[in-house]
């Protein structure tokens, strides 16, 4: 599987999507999205990550876990906590956080 | 709420989460992804997208529905089956839908 497509187990598992429409200010907005990536790829129950930035400052992040209580465990996280914070103080216009069960996956990769 | 991010009511509801990575062909994508959104936006039971593209060719689709019946009736589209099928022959190099249901949202909007 591509690398950046997720290479989930068989459902069930549990998504967080994340939908966002970005202020103009760049200040440490990408260090701190970087950090929190590499910081939610630790987490105990983490299963992956997919996300694209568009030029227009929208953006979406699908994080995989395998529990709801991995997902609660993150939400908590102390670090992580200090940049939802900051998302709220100033980094984005609107945003949305879904908690999902994944309940039904197909996958498609061309071969060769 | 902004017209980018997807009005959704209160859960529970469903969203089709569709990841995938382009070919570099463009050969009429733009028209189809066009024409897919408008045709989504005609079910029963669509309750909104989320969409981006980024510049290496991965994007992110959320669409939300109101039940699993309307995200089959969906699936099972003539037309949309069409399009579907050139997905697998030449669209896409690799692509995962995941079909979920959704417990918990959660949304913030700056005001003013």
């Amino acid at each position: 599987m591509f690398a950046s497509l997720a290479n989930t187990p068989e459902p069930p598992y549990y998504a967080v999507i994340f939908t966002a429409v970005r202020e103009d200010a760049e200040d440490g907005y990408a260090e701190l999205a970087h950090r929190m990536d590499e910081l939610a790829g630790q987490q105990p129950g983490y299963l992956g990550v997919e996300s694209v930035r568009g030029a227009d400052g929208i953006g979406i992040t699908v994080s995989y876990w395998n529990s709801e209580e991995s997902i609660r465990n993150w939400k908590a996280n102390l670090e992580h906590r200090v940049a939802q914070r900051k998302g709220r103080e100033g980094f984005y216009r609107a945003w949305f956080t879904r908690v999902c069960k994944v309940e039904r996956a197909y996958s498609f990769e061309l071969t060769g």
